[in-house]
């Protein structure tokens, strides 16, 4: 069966002698082949391809359509039963060996950002399919059966994570995505069915975990180079939009002493932020992506400032405590800028830890092959925070070049994503052998 | 003539007593009738009358064109031959006792900012047709003739005053101002001729001064308690684009110790152009009164900073050692953060000092007539600027009560406005027996 395909995965097997660690002595296992899910990505990359570069597959365009119809051919190529369910999201089925017990998921999504890079999610489902594929070419069968998912419109707020995961609100489902249309409407485009999304919904129990490759998305294992990040937990999310209050007046005849300038406090504003959030220690990230002065001319001090705060960490008291801090110090600048703060909580996430169980799995399949490894909060929401509300999760992370996601620059090396996959399959076959609950 | 127009100046007459100054004993000077020219201003705030308030009676508008017939009108009352230069501007004018003087030139403008108030302009073209019929009135011949100006479209960048001090380009004619017109269509559009503004234009020698009353536009008067403002000169103004490029990254991925941060950069430097400014001594302003992010998400970290610099002073010299003070700050904080600053110049108006003999005069006018004085800059650009590239010029203030200027809550006092239309007719007065060159 594997006549001309050796599983090689050269950079994988040049980080084990530079790691000088001794091969360890088992049974020979399944090994991916990391240059064939390079080749996929390649292939990939062609449906929304950017012509500057990247690429814009947005969820529930005519190239997330046809990449989803590629990613369905390699799934029957990988001889899983293929099947889009109710929420849209895609399904390779493959039975396991002993009956009664729940399947255990792996998988990521296929979607991008607009302008987005070509690893983004398609590491891990190319990786998940490599997988599924090494298994069945080694004729390895495992006690659970093994559904590989694409989840569609990751992107656009793990949609389709959500929807096996727990229920889609209506607001959800009429919300118009990047690709122009409700989500409603999204989902019935790729073979899903919106009125049924029951269907898709799993409960806790009905699945027995689920394992996640993923790019980092940040530059921390590429800056400290190491190979692999075992993925503590999703962090949560807070955003408000904060309203800075003062006097919109003429830049000309108003002295210095005499404005209440709404720039001039949002300055000092977002510096605090800053502060606040570097002054702590731990991982919590602060950011200020959004500005908006009014009315936005050179010669009137600007009498309105809204921007956009974000939090994350791992701890949701944290960002509580990082919140309190904030406000307390906007209260300091407007007594001495003459404003008003005022703050509208637009968004919260649930941080979303992995299990600890899973996290021991990834963490010793990656030592054992051979890995540097370090333990590590996701920074970005996955698919994965959404299983979590069903299952235990885990989540494997490998470099990105220089920390760049969400850009045509966005890059992981062939190495990176063979070592990444290596990963996938080992957790997965050393899961398999475990009773979770 | 005079029978049921008994000139009363309440507030001045107050003023003049409160002050215990001993009124002058001179001959019976003609006096001002401040409650005409508030009966006027509210006659005057009918056209382009918004809703909630103030007035929107842009350059070139239906209701400009209405404005100026108002004003032609009064400029008839009070005897003065009418006429449209071909760059649009009224004027009002009466021949002078004395032949072969060229004349002296009073007045202001009437067309407003979007969402302005009633005084910006008005009070000191109401003022001068007053100070002309109250001199007809009186029986009063000038040695000079006498021209009451109305300057067409001073909100737009001073430019029927502009015509008249120098010439217009052609960038400036092809201009869309906010009635939506073009500048070249809109004086054809109010009785000019674009085609032939070189007889609108008035050379060195053919004016003798130029009188300006205006408000304040800011709170100085108004905080400080003075009548009146004697305006040292009309502020140089400097603005520039200043763009801060640094790296757009995921913010939930992007440890802060690895940030890129374009907005952390733009507050850093808006905070410092506050400071900077305010720490030299003197008047100058400095104002970062537009900005905008990019690419302007909650979660991603901006790449990108445009913001609008201001600098005013009356001193250009000022001006550019600020500048190069900010600018050197800039460096500093680009290195801290990793981003890369850069300035485009995009508007550059050389300071108009007003005539000494002038300032004089006002001053000597108003202390006569009982008022407290304060010399000033007029940060605010004006009508008077253009002319005085030809002729040497004068400006009074009144206060503006707390500062608000471009709004419709800007508010000047009927006696403030009786006081400047006063001060005016005594300068004017005072300047006519003068010799000037």
């Amino acid at each position: 069966m594997l006549k001309n395909q050796r599983p090689i995965i050269p950079v994988f097997l040049a980080a084990l002698c530079a790691a000088g660690s001794a091969l360890p002595q088992q049974q020979r296992q399944p090994a991916v082949n990391g240059a064939r899910i390079v080749a996929r990505l390649n292939a990939l990359s062609e449906f929304g391809k950017n012509p500057q570069g990247g690429v814009s597959r947005l969820a529930y365009s005519e190239a997330d359509l046809r990449g989803r119809e590629y990613v369905m051919g390699l799934m029957r190529e990988a001889k899983l039963d293929v099947s889009i369910d109710s929420a849209g999201n895609i399904i390779g089925r493959r039975a396991g060996g002993e009956p009664g017990l729940a399947p255990l998921l792996i998988g990521s999504h296929i979607d991008s950002v607009p302008e987005g890079g070509n690893y983004d999610g398609d590491v891990g489902s190319m990786g998940a399919i490599e997988v599924a594929q090494t298994l069945v070419e080694s004729g390895v069968t495992l006690r659970h059966p093994l559904e590989v998912v694409v989840f569609q419109n990751e992107e656009g707020g793990t949609i389709g994570s959500h929807a096996i995961g727990g229920e889609l609100t209506e607001k959800q489902l009429n919300l118009v995505t990047n690709s122009g249309k409700r989500i409603r409407d999204g989902i019935r485009f790729i073979g899903g069915d919106p009125e049924k999304l029951g269907g898709a919904r799993r409960r806790r129990g009905g699945v027995t975990a689920y394992l996640e490759l993923h790019i980092e998305q940040g530059g921390i294992l590429d800056s400290e180079k190491i190979n692999i990040g075992v993925v503590e937990g999703i962090v949560g999310i807070k955003q408000w939009d904060v309203t800075i209050e003062g006097f919109a007046n003429h830049a000309g005849t108003t002295p210095m002493n005499q404005r209440r300038d709404a720039m001039l406090a949002a300055a000092r504003f977002i510096d605090a932020v800053n502060r606040i959030v570097t002054s702590m220690p731990g991982r919590q990230v602060g950011t200020v992506g959004k500005i908006q002065a009014q009315p936005g001319a050179y010669n009137v001090i600007p009498g309105r400032v809204i921007l956009g705060l974000e939090l994350r960490d791992l701890d949701e008291k944290k960002i509580d405590q990082l919140f309190d801090k904030i406000s307390a110090e906007a209260e300091q600048i407007a007594r001495a800028a003459g404003v008003k703060f005022s703050f509208t909580q637009t968004n919260s996430i649930t941080p979303a830890p992995t299990d600890e169980r899973l996290r021991r799995i990834i963490d010793g399949a990656a030592k054992e092959l051979g890995f540097t490894v370090r333990a590590m909060p996701s920074g970005a929401g996955h698919d994965a925070q959404e299983i979590a509300r069903i299952a235990p999760v885990g989540m494997i992370f490998i470099p990105s070049v220089d920390g760049i996601s969400h850009s045509p620059r966005e890059y992981s090396r062939p190495g990176d994503i063979g070592n990444g996959a290596a990963v996938l399959l080992h957790s997965l076959l050393k899961l398999d052998k475990m009773k979770l609950d």
